[in-house]
């Protein structure tokens, strides 16, 4: 494995989240063996997600366009903001279909440890998004983890500042689930917040 | 997720093996947001690598030029050929650098399961290289699996019929390892070959 081109493919694979030296190895065989296609299929999705993926002015998520077709579905509830910190998040909340609303999507979320601050995760924006004078709810659906407690904790104080009602994805006992496999937290926000 | 430049890089990733659709969505999500120097870089080493790569005309491992380095090294012992499955595993054996002879990579090795035969693991080339009359011993370097140990049998009937002498690395106790957490297939193996 001694040839530059294939050095620098090694090394570029390295640079994606979770592949090693031994994945990206082994990445850089598969293809260059078994999927030349595919190789240049993913070089030419790469620089053209590259050049054409840029943020939604709304809604701050990857688009193509200056705004994206969510921000611009005439059908959906512009009351209601749901602030999540991915479009995967978003992909997820869509799938449910129970949410009409529109969204706001942070692209990260608070962690101090990581040198993630309020100004990385678009949080002016969002304010700016909320008072539009159209948004009377924000519903915070940041991820129910510490660095989605403490991202959720900060907007909500900054958001409730200006007067907007906010609220957060209720927590409780997942559906489907036997009570005897919950864990602990889960089954004491479950009996507080029992309706 | 909606967004088709953004869907195509998730399908081109997915490709990728060891790589699911939550595992591409993150890298696709992390190269956008976090690395776009970085998808850059990937897309131009993976155009790079396909156009470039191809492969040794003597020893069928991936190189940029006609004859790799090492077959064109004059310092190596034309005499010791050493057949590997992968380039990965030719670089281990040079890194433990104990050979001085020269390489053939088989780039695979016989799967009858998914459909791998010795044409795809160009045992014919294997053979032509063998037989140029400088070669006098072959060693073979396949894996210590189940596939790699047919890939070694079938290669050394073709090539003791042709009246080479052929050898098979070693199998035995690992260096550094206590025998007590040895398997007893190593341990069988090492008592048998004992000298």
């Amino acid at each position: 494995m001694s040839e530059s081109a294939l050095d620098g493919l090694v090394d570029a694979l390295r640079r994606l989240p979770g592949v090693g030296l031994k994945s990206a190895q082994r990445m850089a065989f598969h293809l260059l063996q078994h999927d030349r296609d595919g190789a240049m299929r993913l070089s030419l999705a790469l620089s053209g997600a590259v050049t054409r993926m840029r943020h939604c002015r709304r809604c701050h998520t990857f688009t193509e366009a200056e705004i994206c077709s969510t921000c611009l579905d005439t059908e959906r509830d512009p009351r209601l903001l749901c602030v999540v910190e991915t479009p995967a998040d978003q992909a997820a909340l869509e799938r449910s279909g129970s949410f009409k609303g529109l969204y706001f999507v942070l692209m990260g979320r608070l962690s101090p440890l990581d040198g993630v601050g309020t100004g990385d995760i678009g949080a002016a924006a969002l304010l700016e998004r909320a008072c539009d004078g159209v948004v009377s709810e924000v519903i915070l659906a940041t991820s129910f983890t510490a660095e989605g407690e403490v991202t959720a904790h900060a907007l909500s104080e900054a958001l409730k500042a200006r007067g907007l009602k906010v609220t957060r994805l209720a927590r409780g006992v997942p559906v489907g689930s036997e009570l005897e496999y919950v864990d602990l937290g889960t089954i004491a926000h479950a009996l507080v917040d029992r309706r």
